[in-house]
């Protein structure tokens, strides 16, 4: 659920009406059930909320919400829309009894909301968010995030759900900009991902964290990464650093001294790698459907792109946990939480990855094929 | 005409079968004419070219095309599709001649076709391009360049003209994203400009170019051009240098020591200024019709957003001069040049463009309209 006090319970509402959330998955919310209900009362939907205290118990359809309470009933208290330690303990509380879930075999992914990290610090845990959290209670250190685009040729426009009259909220946008794609270009169904080699730091620290083994060690996990995902071997495109990918060294030498050397690396270890491009050029011809993936150099490389496309359909992806855990862009959003207006695009192609990577990782371990369990 | 050896012909023939061109001004063309009658043979196209010598004697239409022949017949021997300083000196010849007639009165405003900078070199030209010439034979130093998408909300696939078999070939493609827009965000039909505070340097030489002079400057110039397009106050956005705009100090600290600062002093100045935003938050509501203008850090923060959003649309323009320039923003493309496949998109928006702001110039001259001339 993350924050019971953001966005994510009436994103998780808006997205448990979407037919194509329970189509892939057989969903549960862990969290406050009374947290749910109000969510529910706020956006007007018909959903009974159910308490289960066993995943074996859940019975989910569009009107039915199975509901594990994991956290304390202090955060019904906590004023909703603001930064509050009993909010920061229900989501710790949630993600805890989720991830253990997930390592027990007891659910097969997760989805998570957001959480806010201040109120998670105010409640006495200072990671930097859930993935710090969740690698530690699965006993991880290496870990990477993938951003994730499912369809980079939907560009949505910018109205939100309340402003749309909540028709349909959950449906995708109805024209493709992809229709008159010659077919060698047409895009996978699969989306765009694109890893950061860099991520959170200052832009002038960017530079010293460049080497090749980085560069080469983020092109392998974002082809294992989206190979998951789609299946096959994916197209790797790899950004340059400097515009133009510094036109023949006249603009910055990373490219040949650095970006290059791993690209070609990763060629030699059988990685369907091309590059550096410039990175202007690179994105818009993997928004194209030319590249699967893309390894960006630094944050706002992959970032601007994909939020430029789909500001509320960019999903994380974790990768390098044993459990299958993707999560929405988007942060708590404190400015609209809890006025119905929460935009839950994100939050269904979140529960739609995870379980089409649950299912992937499933087949993978047996030929056995089951239906998927997903959480929020 | 730019380089006759790239794809400047033929998309110029492609942008003269649009009628919206001839809607808005009476174009020429400046460069061979012999030229020009071959790009019309490779796209098919049944268009008269007539060569004239003084503009005055154009008479402009779908079917007719003015060429004042400014170029040498050498040209004519060089080979399509390759770098060559016949190509080269064809270009330079083009720009001194247009240029002059636009500093005469004669024209109202150019819109450049790419050249091909090693050409332009071999021909014994030092130039970085075309807007260093044309600052020079105007005399002027100080200019600055606008990235430019007429219309962000219509976000383009990757058919090009040939693929889906040249029927209306410059036409808007259909779907316009913006259409659910509720009217407070509905974006102008003016579109959206990217100024950039550096441009085309490595990376790491960012940090030494932004100053807060600089920042507030970039905020002035991005102020005034965009309001010449779109003739009121423009709501101008300011890019952060760092991921999520440096978050309070944990990623870098340009943005409360230069940005912010000259942010502050542009509304001081009556600027409807507003950051520093992180840069992909900002770009996907500018997107959305939220900023009319956007100022950029850096060469591929605008880029990015840009170009996945509109390829084959972005323009420039120069801001500065004491004519009207517009360009398209790409290159010669020897790759695709003479196959019949360029893109001419970039060369409508360039002309359409490019009218618009010579109307704009000419209505602020004097109450007298009159029709407007353009020159490729």
């Amino acid at each position: 659920m993350g924050d019971p006090l953001g966005v994510g319970p009436e994103t998780i509402l808006g997205a448990w009406s979407d037919a194509s959330v329970h189509a892939v998955c057989r969903p549960l919310v862990v969290g406050h059930p009374e947290i749910m209900r109000r969510a529910a009362r706020l956006t007007d939907t018909s959903v009974e909320v159910v308490e289960i205290d066993d995943p074996a118990d859940a019975l989910p359809s569009p009107a039915l919400l199975p509901c594990l309470n994991a956290t304390s009933a202090d955060v019904l208290d906590a004023a909703p829309a603001t930064i509050d330690p009993r909010g920061g303990q229900a989501a710790f509380d949630a993600l805890v009894r989720a991830a253990k879930l997930a390592l027990a075999g007891d659910v097969d992914g997760l989805a998570t909301a957001p959480l806010q990290k201040a109120a998670l610090w105010q409640a006495g845990h200072h990671y930097p968010g859930h993935t710090e959290l969740l690698a530690e209670l699965c006993g991880v250190r290496d870990f990477a995030m993938m951003l994730y685009l499912a369809d980079p040729c939907t560009v949505e426009s910018g109205e939100s759900r309340a402003e749309s009259g909540r028709q349909n909220p959950g449906s995708r946008l109805s024209a493709s900009r992809c229709h008159n794609l010659p077919s060698s270009l047409k895009p996978q169904a699969s989306g765009l991902g694109v890893v950061h080699v860099t991520l959170h730091m200052a832009l002038r620290d960017v530079f010293a964290s460049l080497t090749e083994i980085s560069v080469l060690e983020k092109i392998r996990l974002a082809d294992s990464a989206i190979r998951h995902i789609i299946g096959r071997r994916p197209r790797v495109g790899v950004c340059a650093l400097n515009p133009h990918a510094g036109e023949s060294g006249l603009l910055g030498d990373e490219e040949s001294s650095i970006i290059r050397p791993a690209v070609e690396q990763a060629v030699r270890e059988g990685i369907d790698a091309a590059g550096p491009y410039p990175a202007d050029t690179l994105l818009a011809r993997a928004h194209r459907g030319e590249f699967d993936t893309v390894v960006a150099m630094y944050h706002d490389q992959g970032h601007i792109a994909l939020k430029v496309l789909g500001p509320h359909r960019a999903i994380n992806v974790t990768l390098g946990l044993p459990i299958v855990r993707t999560s929405v862009a988007h942060g708590t959003a404190l400015d609209i939480a809890w006025q119905g207006r929460a935009d839950h695009r994100g939050m269904i192609e979140a529960v739609r990855l995870a379980s089409r990577l649950a299912a992937a990782k499933s087949a993978a371990k047996s030929a056995a094929t089951e239906q998927i369990r997903a959480v929020f």
